[in-house]
This record gives C-alpha cells, structure tokens and sequence, in this order.
C-alpha cells in the first residue's frame, strides 16, 4: 500500500479550518479516481508539547503509480487547487511505501 | 482509534539509520504495551520535491489513555531513551484522535 500524508500548520482560525475542510476540501478528494480510504484529523497533539501541525489528512492507495494518477487527474488538480482557500503556509505533503510491523 | 506518529527528518547516514531502526528500534516498539499495530516507512518522498522526512512511523491505540499510558510505562521510557541512539535532531512527534473518511 502507498499512502499519501498531508499535514497542515495551525491556521489563524482553527474554526474556519474545520468548517471549511469539512464542507468543501473533504468532499472534494473523497472523489479522488483510485483512492481505496482516507482518514483525518483535527486538533493534533504533541506528547513533547505544542504540536508544529493542527490537521492531518491520510489516503490509501493500491501503489505510488496510482496515487500519481489520481494526483494528476483532473479531480487531482481541483483538490489541489482548493488547498489555498483554506490552509495557511507550510502544508507538507509526504507519501511512501508502507510497511506493516510484525 | 487514537493514532502516534513519529517522523524523522533526513540522517546523515541512511542505511545505518534503517539497519539500526529496523535491527534494534522496531524490536523494542513492538513490545509497547497496548500497542494494537504499527506500520513505518523509510525513504519517503514529497510530491512537492525535498521531503522534510526521511521516515515515519505509525502506532494505533485504542484511545489517547492508552498511548499514554504506553508511553509512560517502562517499555515506553526503554523506546524513548533509544531515539537519541538513531535519530537526527528534529524529530516531530505527533498524536491525534482518527476520524475515517466516509
């Protein structure tokens, strides 16, 4: 499985984030072409103190190739284009290869 | 489900970073009590170019009382005091409450 992680900064107004993300963002890459699930959060805390990051988005998919495609889609670019109405600088996108433990 | 998720930025060694997380880290991670699955990946990329991490690492828990109490317990000190041992400066440790998608 390869899995695509966002991870957004905390944004001016936490409130606003949250509406807007899950009205608008969510539904929008639920509709991503080859994604198998997606999970998220809000509030993300840190066990050493303040956490550098407020929301996390996760996506399943069946290889990096299909997660390329779905990127370069045409619904790829529509999520990807709405992540400026709603984020504040310093999104990190990150995806791999995962390993399951023993 | 509450969610653990370590990253660690890019160490000046890689290979030995993945002989001793894999040999030494990871072994000790497992036996966490309360620990319901794991999963990590090393070599992760950005579809935004540089990556700010080189790994990650995934631990499920059936609630944030849970991970507390794995991470205070004396297996958890034993993984913390390993960290110093692998990891670059940097390392980001986060938690969060899972929400999946729909």
């Amino acid at each position: 499985m390869h899995k695509l992680v966002v991870l957004y900064p905390p944004p001016p107004d936490p409130e606003a984030f949250k509406s807007y993300y899950t009205s608008t963002h969510l539904p929008l890459a639920a509709k991503l072409p080859g994604l198998r699930a997606y999970r998220y959060a809000f509030d993300v805390g840190s066990p050493a103190g303040d956490s550098p990051y407020f929301c996390i988005f996760e996506a399943d998919y069946d290889s990096a190739e299909a997660m390329g495609e779905s990127m370069g889609s045409e619904q790829g670019q529509i999520v990807a284009a709405d992540v400026p109405n709603y984020a504040p600088p310093g999104v990190v996108m990150i995806h791999y290869e995962v390993a399951e433990g023993a």
